[in-house]
């Protein structure tokens, strides 16, 4: 029930006489949300899907859960990305979460706010969207939850289960340690720089950032290779890595002559004036995972940034490029960015 | 990292000379997150809170899961209600969900958009009332997010368990069974009558449009003595039972010499020239439980509205009122209402 908004007129369609132009206001809650959930891919895990008071299903080992709230104009821009591409991220951005635990992908419900007048093949592509990642990521969609909103709202709520693993947090980095990067670093950034000045190439760095490339089912096997520590890089390498060494009281060393600055970073960097290690380094979104492993330990696939020592007297736990502190940005902020 | 908003000027807080008048936007997302997360309590099942990529905890039986998400002048206005009232209200309309599983709640997390000008107060303020809630459910507070968002949202998710019971479905409704309620009807939706015409009396019903009181523990008792469907009124009795009864195929008939029409719906009635049964027919967000018990095995607290039939040849499955269609509004619905 909506609590403010009783006694006003519903907003209308604004063109409801072709099938092109047709929005959520015509349809019922329960319809929207059966829109979303229609015909969905159950696992053998779930014992109740959507359509209940709640969901159902099991959980081997303890449950690992993540949430995250993406917002128009804030995540995403709906002139930037597709509504299949706003699902998508959504869905990668949190399973993330759970890869970073180590963790395997078991349920997901979904809630989305949006206005009244959202065409309803946009909530049908954003459907098809979340689908689709959730198929690329293992992940059952069980639930979720559709209201108005001003601005497109999504909230995506995972969990996984740890399978007898241990979870693998952020305060396992040990010195001697190396640290391994799997995945992309800088990508979303590039893109972000691109479309920010009005261009939509290169096209593989302006995708990555509509849509990140989530390395599914790396995190459970670094986890079983013996990572003791992971995150995904999702605001930048320097602040995510400096979580670790701040939880885990260490100095990580990167080395810039292993940094991976791929093509289309460097494309960008070079179309712009950036420096490409500030995309590499500063650069949020892309979700590649970050992991420390005792040396000789690090997976097939995994690519090797740097080293963990102890902090000298009087040191305070930080993250230093080629031993220095580094001058350029070093991630980003919601709030104070 | 925001997508979108790279290279604009942050927002500054209007005017940051007092304490009173600061705002979120002078803090880092991570002091935001501890604002709301510090010195939380946590719970022998909770091995991770919050502060890691994903928080991990037990469950005993299966997990049973619900998403809700509320947004400012859609589910509430800050000018009706405190920050502790919306904090306490996204919490207990969540839960009710789990009770009316009949499941035990476990995790919570908690995903909080807001403007950049949102006084640091109005935060504080939000998280105590989560946690005061949380604590009057019997969750934990596990994780959660924040950002940017140009109206206050928040999204809840929360996790129970089945300890080993029969999750109550809304499909298990049977000839022959009454219908009985635990819980308030009708007092949300006269404090919002009351609210919408400028006033704030009978206190009552507008503390109960601005805080639901869930009967906690009542889903899992009444699940431990049987009921065999079970929901929570959110929408409006007639439009939630009417749920149980698709769901189960058989027709509900409601006894209006049953139904409790309390003093705050009474009068509220009485000085806006209403039904009082329209109110409590009708009214959503009190969050009370219905379900469905064998005859005398209801559990003391539950009143008994109704009873359930087979549907007659070629009648359709519905909720009926003194034997007879209810010509009044049977609920709400966020996009067509």
């Amino acid at each position: 029930m909506d609590a403010t908004t009783a006694g006003r007129p519903g907003p209308g369609s604004t063109n409801p006489g072709t099938p092109q132009s047709r929005t959520v206001s015509e349809l019922s809650e329960f319809s929207l949300i059966d829109q979303v959930t229609r015909d969905l891919p159950s696992a053998p895990a779930v014992s109740v899907g959507p359509g209940d008071d709640a969901a159902v299903h099991l959980v081997n080992g303890s449950a690992v859960t993540s949430t995250d709230l993406l917002v128009e104009g804030v995540h995403f821009r709906t002139e930037w990305s597709t509504a299949e591409q706003v699902g998508r991220k959504a869905v990668a951005a949190n399973v993330a979460d759970l890869e970073a635990m180590g963790a395997t992908p078991v349920a997901m419900v979904v809630a989305l706010g949006m206005p009244a007048d959202t065409p309803l093949a946009w909530l049908r592509e954003f459907s098809t969207g979340v689908r689709e990642e959730a198929a690329r990521a293992g992940i059952t969609i069980v639930g979720g939850d559709t209201t108005r909103a001003r601005d497109i709202t999504v909230c995506v709520t995972v969990t996984g289960e740890t399978q007898g693993r241990q979870p693998v947090l952020r305060n396992g980095a040990r010195p001697g340690q190396v640290v391994a990067v799997r995945g992309r670093l800088g990508w979303a950034a590039a893109g972000l720089a691109v479309l920010g000045r009005g261009f939509r190439s290169p096209r593989a760095a302006v995708d990555a950032q509509r849509v990140p490339q989530v390395p599914y089912g790396a995190g459970r096997k670094a986890a079983e290779a013996g990572a003791s520590a992971m995150l995904d890089v999702s605001d930048g390498l320097l602040a995510d890595l400096g979580h670790v060494a701040e939880a885990s009281q260490v100095v990580i060393d990167l080395d810039t002559a292993r940094l991976p600055v791929d093509d289309p970073v460097r494309a960008v960097a070079a179309a712009t004036g950036k420096d490409p290690l500030e995309l590499v380094l500063g650069g949020g979104e892309d979700h590649a995972l970050a992991a420390c492993f005792d040396p000789g330990q690090v997976p097939e696939g995994w690519l090797e940034l740097g080293r963990i020592r102890e902090c000298a007297p009087g040191e305070a736990p930080t993250v230093l490029v080629d031993s220095q502190q580094w001058a350029g940005p070093r991630g980003w902020d919601h709030f104070t960015s």
